[in-house]
């Protein structure tokens, strides 16, 4: 199953920059079947959980979490980069590999004691996806799980997610 | 319904800049129930169509098509920012209130002859969504409807997509 979901992620070289293989996901949304595949096979992992609320990392996160939050009945976060959102937000910033970037969420999007599964398609070195969960907790949500439709294992991601669940579709 | 809907979407004035009333789908998109009732009610209104593709203006834009996109078993085309989608692009500019800003989308992601359907959270002046249509149009797809879920109707967004089918789910 994971083999051929493989087919439609395409091997771009240097982007965004020289050394660097980018893993495209576009071809697979293009492809309805692989789409409609990977969706379910998160929808899969995700089913017996007793999850409130999806969030999901701005821009290619919302494309499978929108689909996981409405197969699922659940809510769903949108975690964006800074200035974005409209209401009152809370930050948290995180290391790149030259400087730091930050995103935010809306303050009243967790609600104490609820269980947030975080969704994004890229697994690299966890920062984004750590962020995401210090975010949930300082607004006294608690992170079930974070899922991955992508995971760079060269690049330790789970390092910096230590003793967090961690679920990623396909690895490399 | 449609004043049901209205009722997660939330005014924030001022924002993004003093003046402006911005109307927010988050509250909607935490709301199960309310999420799930936008999802089906542009699910209801695009499922006679015969579309191949939709194609959504990031980011607010990916949440609605993907699942529209899932739902009707059809491939998810994502229109970005410049800089955002790696492999080879086409690029069309418009006019913001002051400068302008650009769309791209990957050149294999249409085909000549294609039905093309083009999703966003909001039609404003419509310099986007025209923006969409042509990247569309350059690469032979046929722009089947433009839906959007809010329509801010003072600002004839109609106008400049003239002889264009366009469906709202809520307007202002």
């Amino acid at each position: 199953m994971s083999e051929s979901m493989k087919d439609f992620i395409r091997e771009i070289p240097d982007f965004p920059k020289r050394g660097i293989l980018f893993r495209d996901i576009t071809p697979a949304l293009l492809d309805p079947g692989a789409f409609a595949a990977m969706c379910d096979a998160i929808h899969a992992h995700c089913m017996g959980m007793a999850i409130d609320k999806v969030a999901a990392v701005e821009s290619r996160g919302f494309i499978f979490a929108s689909v996981l939050a409405y197969k699922m009945g659940i809510g769903f976060i949108p975690l964006r980069k800074p200035g974005k959102l409209p209401a009152k937000t809370i930050q948290e910033k995180y290391a790149l590999e030259y400087g730091e970037a930050a995103i935010e969420m809306h303050l009243d999007a967790v609600s104490a004691g609820e269980r947030i599964l975080i969704l994004d398609d890229l697994l690299a070195t966890g920062g984004t996806a750590a962020a995401a969960a210090r975010l949930i907790e300082r607004q006294g949500g608690i992170v079930e799980e974070l899922v991955f439709l992508i995971e760079l294992t060269a690049l330790n991601g789970r390092e910096s997610l230590r003793n967090r669940r961690i679920f990623s579709l396909m690895a490399y």
